[in-house]
């Protein structure tokens, strides 16, 4: 493997090294630790996949359609931090518009990779299959545009600048980003114009020491100071340094819906999540009370304040962002949040007594003969998790009762907190999967997310992925139900109903699968599951009597929106 | 129903006349015949789902995902002259980017209707799911403008302006318009500010007399005429205009693979498909030999021009449009179709002769035992076509084939011949169920495609429909392999091995399955599905022994690419 050549920064390279655009674009892929790219084929993406069939150190995983193939580069991201992605010009680039704005929304970085037609025939303005028909070979660049972190035309003259700096701004800002290549130009030899990529950016020291005063003063003052993570500790790698800072002040932590696993949920400073009016109380007394928060990564979207009922004073708040932090109402911009989360190290500040809580799923609940609802799956889907699993939970009921299960050391969630698509969670579950064949996945998903991606299940059995599969059959899209106080009973949240363990005999793979009724049904079910994992896919359907089973979070959610009509009405 | 209030013209409306934002958009889609509206909910559209469950004449029909359900509208489009698809704000329109570029590089006019978050939410740029987190509510409509023939943000002030607008614009240019409105607006009374709409353009007369004289000339001193019916003729309803002037003439009519059942091929006069260097050589011979050649709504994309091997001499042609008419080299704009066609008819032109020619697929061939092969199967399948069967064709080796069997009287063909997008003709084939459900729809599909799509067939058998489906197993993306001559064997174009048969099974819904291996195993589930596509859906997989087996047509491609490369190389 090669991947020196840029990084020595020579003005021109010397014949026998010189890269085609392709492989010199799959050098720098690797480098950022991409093994597998994900994508469809199509005539335009040929002379891309024919130079990874001949590249040594990266595959092309087949997804079973574009949308599919995003979200699974997302999930693989979300696991080993960068992904890459394929599709043809125009139909496949124009399949994974979602994929694509989803992992701008939630900060993945993806680089989407879009094979385009033949350099002459763009500039010909040809009437090709796959374009709008009017000649225009830069429309689908400009959709991108609109979704993308950067997006770049790339030839051989080009190449060696353009393609480090879509992956440079993929890597720092999280972003995806778009390259488009031309079929002719893939297997034509870069031409050097090289000009040196700045390096990362770096702290502004005197913005940091301001910063530094300000949080010392506010923590001097505070008697009970508590920590919230969310979504950028995980996107930018900073659940190491939040931690240590957690234990030297020993304050409470509390996760936010969109950083759940940010912290390790078995830590004794661990609280739990925050979830405003509908979740724990414990902890909403604990947040809501603190006369300082360190909010680490805090987005402040609806999902994480809980349709805005969690009540944050600003005044308290230090907000640590990737790249500036705020405290109170003064914005220091131009600090690294590792320098200063090292450098927040230095004050001296230590509370003496931790708070004691409970945990909404600690204890099983259900008789074994009982049909099983939320009140008694979550504590055991809490309880059959281990050490590392990899918990991917689809957009529904599921994300509301997941983000209370207490996670094992070493566990990362993948959900979709503020984007919210429904059908991500199985695809990203795949990517997952292929990002980290030696770790276990489970995915939790709903009867009406599953219909929309489940073929990537056939994906899975394809390459030998062996996660646990939950689908809660609740007959419908049961989240829309419960969110639309407006109406009963609406036709268009019916669905139709599955036979969900039939997928393998479609696919025609073994698994094991099982139809789970009661709670001690789903108690074999996971027992099993837990021995057969090692051997093969596992999909368990959860049969649930109520179509309106939902989480203690949700039903309260309910009663807010039922709230709020009422008073709108009045 | 109440569908004359704004042709009336009034400027305001008597208080207790006045609908709703969302009243009136479906009083809007009903004067266009739209009875069906394709989509999937989400929190952002419940007002307009709420509208329509409540309203009479038209219903919302659930799709299993909105790539799908924009293909289902584009096919309900091709059968009903337009169609509507709703969506949800970002994730939900993000999805149905393909199925609308796809409508708009191939002219089929979708009113596409997205639920949008409150006004009050977009204004305070509140961080809510399923937007990009940066507060910015105008961005998914900006990917659209770039695939939409007009865009809209709809509110109770401009809806009697913008939505009638919109849907003028979509049935004058048969291109995709995008309106959004938010989830409050929806059931808030309209506020009058009519405008009223400009009516269609007329043709201008001096043009249309100049153009007349021109042709006149031309056809003057033309030995042998010919006529080519395009795509353009299907979707602006020129056949019947375009049937008689062929008669009149006297003169042989092929069609173009983007216009096939634009011309009866029943018809005497009907002497196949043009298809350049591919296609038959009789008809190619009487096309390239013609001394003039009236192209009706010729398109002149890669796919109709068979890779530009068809030789038509501009100085040759009278290219008819929808606006316009091209003489040889000379335009004239602003010059309706019809209005051509039936001056055309006031010229003095009758051509002797008629061309015998022959088809390829009349006779069958391969005897009984034999496995099938496209020389065995297109035969058999122009023998079971009945007349006014919608006839649906996905994308890949079907394509050639199909495109080269003769159509029964009254029969319609749907494809993607421009924008070829896999995974389109299985939703297609359920839009097209549901707009026509007194009539055959019988889906050519491979397995390639209908992986990406296929939950469609759930749609289909929850809504009743009882198409017949032909699945061509051959185990991978064929038409990928064939026209890929760099490189042999990719293993990018191998896929997961399916049980079609069983996909019933999954979808917990009777249905005739057939799995099909020689030739009379085809007659004998060709007899079958005749009898029971009265009473349920059936799906007939055709397992090729060859995975490289195509149509002449494609063989013919194929060799053509193989000398190209040769050259290339020389």
């Amino acid at each position: 493997m090669i991947v020196a050549i840029i990084r020595s920064g020579g003005i021109m390279l010397a014949g026998s090294e010189k890269k085609t655009v392709g492989e010199f674009l799959l050098d720098r892929l690797m480098e950022e630790g991409i093994t597998e790219i994900f994508g469809i084929p199509g005539d335009y993406n040929f002379s891309l996949l024919d130079t990874i069939e001949r590249y040594d150190g990266i595959r092309f995983i087949n997804g079973r359609n574009e949308l599919n193939a995003g979200y699974s580069a997302d999930g693989y991201a979300r696991v080993k931090g960068m992904a890459a992605l394929i599709t043809t010009f125009g139909v496949g680039e124009m399949s994974a518009c979602n994929a694509v704005a989803g992992a701008y929304s939630e900060n993945v970085p993806i680089i989407h990779i879009v094979g385009s037609p033949k350099s002459a025939e763009q500039k010909g303005k040809k009437l090709l299959h796959h374009t709008l028909m009017d000649g225009n070979y830069d429309v689908f660049r400009k959709v991108y545009e609109q979704i993308s972190g950067y997006t770049a035309i790339v030839t051989p003259e080009n190449a060696e600048m353009e393609i480090p700096r879509a992956i440079r701004i993929a890597r720092e800002t999280k972003k995806p980003v778009y390259i488009m290549v031309a079929i002719d130009l893939v297997p034509k030899q870069i031409i050097s114009h090289k000009l040196p990529e700045p390096g990362p950016e770096k702290t502004n020291e005197h913005a940091l020491k301001a910063a530094l005063r300000h949080i010392q003063e506010m923590l001097g003052n505070s008697r009970q100071t508590a920590a919230l993570v969310d979504m950028a500790v995980l996107r930018h790698n900073l659940s190491e340094s939040v931690q240590a800072l957690v234990e030297q002040y020993h304050i409470p932590a509390a996760s936010l819906m969109q950083g759940k696993s940010g912290f390790d949920e078995t830590h004794p400073q661990y609280i739990g999540m925050y979830g405003g009016a509908f979740g724990s109380d414990e902890v909403r007394t604990i947040i809501e009370e603190a006369d300082c928060i360190i909010a680490a990564g805090l987005l402040q979207s609806d999902m994480n304040l809980s349709k805005y009922t969690a009540k944050l004073d600003p005044l308290k708040m230090i907000i640590i962002q990737p790249d500036s932090v705020q405290v109170g109402q003064a914005q220091y911009m131009n600090i690294k949040a590792e320098d200063l989360l090292k450098e927040l190290r230095s004050i001296e500040y230590r509370q003496e007594e931790l708070f004691t809580v409970s945990f909404p799923y600690e204890e099983l609940q259900g008789e074994p003969g009982e049909p099983i609802a939320a009140s008694s799956y979550y504590p055991r889907f809490q309880k059959m998790l281990r050490e590392d699993d990899i918990v991917v939970v689809e957009t529904g009921t599921f994300t509301y009762g997941m983000s209370q299960v207490r996670l094992p050391h070493g566990a990362d969630y993948i959900g979709q907190g503020g984007w919210q698509s429904i059908g991500y969670a199985a695809p990203a579950a795949f990517g997952a999967s292929m990002a980290a064949p030696d770790r276990r996945v489970v995915l939790f998903t709903g009867d009406g997310s599953l219909q929309l991606t489940f073929q990537e299940i056939s994906s899975m059995l394809e390459n030998g992925c062996k996660p646990i599969i939950f689908v809660l059959n609740n007959k419908g899209y049961t989240i829309e139900k419960i969110l639309n106080v407006q109406t009963d009973e609406q036709k268009y949240n019916q669905i139709p109903v599955w036979q969900y363990t039939k997928l393998p005999d479609l696919f025609n793979v073994e698994a094991f699968t099982a139809e789970v009724r009661t709670n001690s049904d789903l108690e074999t079910a996971i027992m099993k599951a837990g021995e057969e994992c090692a051997e093969r896919l596992c999909l368990i359907e959860l049969l649930v009597e109520d179509p309106m089973d939902a989480p203690e979070y949700l039903n309260r959610l309910r009663s807010f929106l039922e709230e709020q009509k009422q008073q709108a009405e009045k």
